[in-house]
Formats: C-alpha cells, sequence, structure tokens
C-alpha cells in the first residue's frame, strides 16, 4: 500500500506528484503581507488558489482578514474547518443553490455574497424571509469593471442598490469589482495604468453610493497582478491576491519574479526514444493544466514541455541541452496555478529534501 | 444539505453537475458492441473516460473483456471493485511505483502492464524476485507505431523479446500499439488508410516476433477513432475504445455521430449584461477543459461558448439567436471528454428527465 507521510524524503513519493517548497512559500506570503499591510487594507486572501482550510489559517495567522472563495460549495468546506470570515465572489443563482446558501447562512453569519442582478438579490431575499432567519446577511454589489464576466454596469449600480434596500433579509455592506483581465498585462506601468482605471470605476461608484445614502464600508479587489496598485487607490479597503502563494508561469511571466515558484508537479521520465532529443514524462493533461500555455521544466534551460495526452508529456531539448534518462525525476512547474492545484488532491509539502506536512485539496472539484 | 439523490427530477440538480443520459450511452454501448464483436476481436474498452467500477461491470456485461486503464493507481481501484481483468497501458517505471505493481499482482495476478524498455524490464523482474512471488506477471512490448509517445521502435522490438526472455519473472504475451495521433484524422478514408500503416508496423511486428520463437497471443490498440479499422485488420486480436460511451465534440467533428453525445455538463446562467448578446454561466475552467477546443452549447445554434476563468464561461450569441435570461438552465458538450471528467466527483445518470443512478467518478485524480 502507497502510504506517503511526514518524514519521508522526496524521492520516495511516487509520481506525479504535487509538492510545495515550503521555505518559498513562507518567503512569498511574508513578501505579500510585509507589502500590502504597510498601505492599510485588509487583506482577504482568494482562497481559490489554495483550496485549502489548512493553508487559509496559515494565511489569517500571517494577518489575512478571513478569505474569500469562488463558490458556495467552497464555502461549506471552509466554514466546517472553522474558516468562516468568507466573502463568496461569484453570484448565487437558481432555487437549489439558494436554498443551501439559506442554511450556510444559518449556522455561519458572517459570510458575505455578491449580487449583480434585482432578479438575484429578490431570490435570495425570498427564500431568507421563509427560512425564518431574522438577520439579513452581508451582500455586496458586484460590479462590472470592464472584465465584462460578471457584475453590474457602473450606470445601474444605484437602481440595484436601491432595489436592495427594499429587501430586508439583505444588508448591503460593499462593493466588488474584479479586474481579472488585467492581472496578467505585461509591463508594470501598462498594468498599473489600467488598473488605476478600473479602480477609478469601483471608487467613484462606492462615493456615489455614498453619497446617495448606502453605507459602503467595503469596497475590495485585486488580485495577485494588481494587488498592489489597488492597495494604494484611496478608497480601496481590501484586497483579493490568491496566487502568489504558490505562483505560475503565467504570473511570472507577466509580473516577474517578486514571488517566486513554490509549487512545482514531480515527475518521472517513462520512456525514451534512442533517435530524437526528447523523453516521454508520466504528466500530461491530467496532472498539468494548458489554458494558460504549457507548464515549464523548472532548472532545466533549453528544455521544453508539451503535453502529449492525459497521462503524458514530452520533455523536448534543444542541441547542446542535457540528456535525460528513463526513472530520472523532474519539476515541473504549472503555467496556471489555481486549476492545476484542481486536478490534485494532496500537497506534499517540504523542506530541505523532506517532506513536512501533507494538505489534502480540501476544495478541490467544488465548482458548485 | 445539498444530497442529490435518486429520484430527483433533474431540474432539482445544483449546477454545474455532470449528467448523462442513459438511453443515449446505452444506444452508443449497443452499437459499439455490435459493430466490433462481429470482427471477432477481444474488446477491452479503456477505462481511462469513464474511472468507473461500475461502468466497467456495465460494458464487461456488454461483453468486454476485462479494461485498460492507463495508470496503476487505476488499476488499484478497479481491482478492488471487482475489476481485475485489467491491462494497465503505461509504462510503470519508479522503484515506489513498481514496488506498488507488485503489491497489486500479488492479490490480483491478472493484471497485465506494458514495457519499452530493458531498465524499466529489468526494475519489474528484480522486484519480483523479491517479492517471493512465483508466478511471472503478464506483460506486452508496448510499441511505438508513429505517435512518438511511449513504445519501443519496431526494430528494436526483438532485443526487448530477447531481454524479456531472460527475466524469469516477466512472462511476454503480446504486444501493444496505440495510433493516438490517428483518432481525430478528419475524413474516414485518410483515418483508415493512415491506421492501417499504423497496424501494419505492429502486426508485421507481431509476426516477426512470433517467428523468432515468441509466444504473441494478444495485439492489442485501437481508440474509438480507429476501432473499426483496427478491428477488421488481420492479426489484431483486441482493441480499446473508450470516449464511444459519452462522446466529445472534438471526436464528433473528426468520426461523425455514429456514436451520440450522452453526457453534457448541466450549467446555469448567473450574470447577464443588458447591452451585449451574451450572458455568463457557472461553467469555467475547473468545469470544462479546454487542450481540444471549447466545448459547445447543446441545441442551441447560432451560440458558443467560450470559458471566462476558473468558474465563469461567456455564452455568445448571433444576431437573431434565442436570449437566454438569468436562472435559465443550459446543457453544454465537452470538447475532450476523459480530461473534462477528471474534474467531476459524480456523474448524474438520468432518464425522462429523472435521476436514476450517481456514479462516483472513483478513479479520478489517480496520475499515478
Amino acid at each position: 500500500m502507497y502510504n506517503p507521510k511526514v518524514g519521508d524524503k522526496l524521492e520516495s513519493l511516487d509520481t506525479p506528484s504535487m509538492i510545495v517548497d515550503l521555505d518559498i512559500m513562507e518567503e512569498n506570503i511574508r513578501k505579500l503581507f510585509s507589502l500590502l499591510q504597510r498601505k492599510g487594507v485588509n487583506i482577504r486572501p482568494h482562497l481559490k488558489t489554495t483550496k485549502s482550510p489548512i493553508l487559509a489559517k496559515k494565511l489569517i495567522a500571517a494577518g489575512a482578514k478571513g478569505g474569500c472563495v469562488a463558490k458556495l460549495s467552497e464555502a461549506e468546506v471552509m466554514c466546517a474547518e472553522g474558516v468562516d470570515d468568507i466573502l463568496i465572489t461569484c453570484e448565487i443563482v437558481g432555487p437549489t443553490k439558494v436554498a443551501r446558501l439559506v442554511e450556510l447562512f444559518r449556522k455561519y453569519p458572517n459570510i458575505q455574497t455578491v449580487i449583480d442582478s434585482e432578479v438575484g438579490a429578490s431570490a435570495i431575499d425570498d427564500a431568507l424571509r421563509t427560512s425564518g432567519i431574522e438577520t439579513p446577511i452581508q451582500v455586496l454589489i458586484d460590479l462590472d469593471v470592464s472584465l465584462h464576466r460578471t457584475g453590474v454596469a457602473p450606470e445601474d449600480a444605484l437602481a440595484l442598490a436601491k432595489h436592495i434596500a427594499t429587501l430586508p433579509h439583505l444588508k448591503l455592506i460593499g462593493v466588488q469589482g474584479y479586474e481579472g483581465h488585467l492581472q496578467h498585462v505585461h509591463g508594470r506601468e501598462e498594468r498599473e495604468k489600467e488598473c488605476r482605471a478600473s479602480m477609478a470605476i469601483l471608487t467613484s461608484t462606492a462615493t456615489m453610493l455614498r453619497e446617495n445614502g448606502f453605507d459602503i464600508q467595503v469596497v475590495t479587489t485585486g488580485g495577485t497582478g494588481t494587488a498592489e496598485f489597488c492597495a494604494t487607490t484611496p478608497g480601496i479597503t481590501e484586497v483579493q491576491p490568491g496566487s502568489f502563494i504558490f505562483m505560475d508561469s503565467d504570473y511570472r511571466n507577466a509580473v516577474g519574479s517578486y514571488f517566486s515558484h513554490s509549487l512545482t508537479i514531480l515527475s518521472t521520465v517513462i520512456s525514451k526514444s534512442a533517435k530524437e532529443r526528447r523523453v516521454t514524462i508520466d504528466a500530461g493533461l491530467k496532472t498539468l493544466t494548458t489554458d494558460s500555455g504549457f507548464a515549464e521544466p523548472m532548472d532545466m534551460p533549453g528544455v521544453t514541455y508539451v503535453p502529449m495526452g492525459d497521462e503524458h508529456g514530452w520533455l523536448c531539448w534543444e542541441d547542446g541541452g542535457r540528456d535525460v534518462a528513463v526513472g530520472e525525476r523532474v519539476q515541473i512547474i504549472p503555467s496556471h496555478i489555481d486549476p492545476t492545484v484542481n486536478l490534485h488532491d494532496f500537497y506534499y509539502a517540504y523542506r530541505k529534501g523532506v517532506v513536512e506536512e501533507i494538505w489534502p485539496v480540501a476544495t478541490r472539484g467544488m465548482v458548485q
């Protein structure tokens, strides 16, 4: 029976395995909090990256104010594990999901959710009225700050706020606006410029709502690529970075190496062509995602990774690159960290070659 | 507590959910077996598609001879659930994995595995010698029939067979050659022509090995796109189709609609722009894969799906297309079925709108 455990050496892990260098991860956390805390904003890390209550608690210990999750099913797991200061950043729509929200809110009154339509707001209010719960749920208006994915248009925000004000079971506490399309803009200046424009939409809408009598306490936004700019924008109260803890090649290519790659996939060379400058490793589409480009071998200059189906990938090297033997183990840097983590059941966190902690990916697959 | 169960109506399922139309799935199984059984080959479906011992047993009941899995960890689950006539189609490399293989083989002596290197063969033989197990494990030589992913080159097959013959704990029973690169060749004639060329490599190598005194009983190959051609190639004894049971848009675009889409993702419209011809649904990269193109909405002509991050996707429609409201539910056809199934924990199998069976995706995430 394969049963990896704390104290095992890295070389005894079967492959592919998702491994985390604790020294690097802890340094990423230190850097993020020292960079942003002095700006005076709350840091509510997006837990869609780590999918782990254990890691959420490490972030809270480092200074985070709770966390964000994308989906209600993630919130259910986080709350049950004691992480209940949670903002759900996606709209909750449909009677089944609204019923789940009500049940979660009954037990965990600190949860917050976002709203971008009158029909969505009314459905939650209706369900809460019939539930008999007396305290209102805290909601934020989700504003489209130019990602065009979810969120009400700025010119429609006041009407939505007025509608929410008519619903006794909702309490409007703030505004969320996520500039997801700017996270990977290459070039710091260009990224900052575009981010400031999105932040202007968000903060001016918050101001307009306050001027209309709404008590907007929370203005929340930002990811790993923009949190620094968001945090220095007057009027922003909270930022939501997530990927900084592990990083990936897509973020590194856009924002540089201030944060370092702490998470890699440990893989084994399982086949080798005698004639070609390539080998086949045991990591394919089920191990590494391709939506943001291909993953890349760590510390192997001139070697590229190409997925070859669900369970295989090529390592191809240029002339003069180092040859690799069947049985050799390599580390691969994911191209997009969140969906890569979503493929795996466990993290093997190590320090100096020894497994120090094993964390379940507790909210893996929680798409509802 | 959300607790979907048999007898529920489809409209009560939360979204996103992976749903299977049983009438269509059963028709796909009937078609596959009636098409291939009369060719006289064994049908050993690749269980990397369904990842479910329950579905493996349905296939065996329909006439399958056991099943294939890609990885050892999948074999462990299948065997424990009573599906122990299993061929592992990927090379087993590395001491940790070889030790797992030995433990599995000790309990399930019917398992077969593939070999494409002398070092790989010797490692398994060594481990079996020290295990005290006396019967040899059945192995197949994995041959590169031009996919160039794994497999020994045809000209090196004899040397590998002779090496295996020196290893008392391995018993060579056959040859595997998978033409994965031909599964999605568009145009039946072109696909058949290229498949016949790959099959010639496979069957001539099997003949050559027999002429050199090796007892090659099994010659195994083929996928959903080629199994029909493989099955009518003299010398092929076994085919390994998998995707036919559910299908996907990539296969349909290549091989047509002989098999129909039985699996879709049920999703909800969660946000809508008043100004644009698009809505946002709750299915993104964590729900639908993109490696083989984007998924597509079912029965919505003129509407396309575009992923918008881990948890969101756009439905975009042309002028004149039907408008869609917040809260409406849609079905999405995956572009690549195997890794899509790998994202989900359960199948909800329905007939005429009612959930009839719920199957865990038991080998989801089994990449080792």
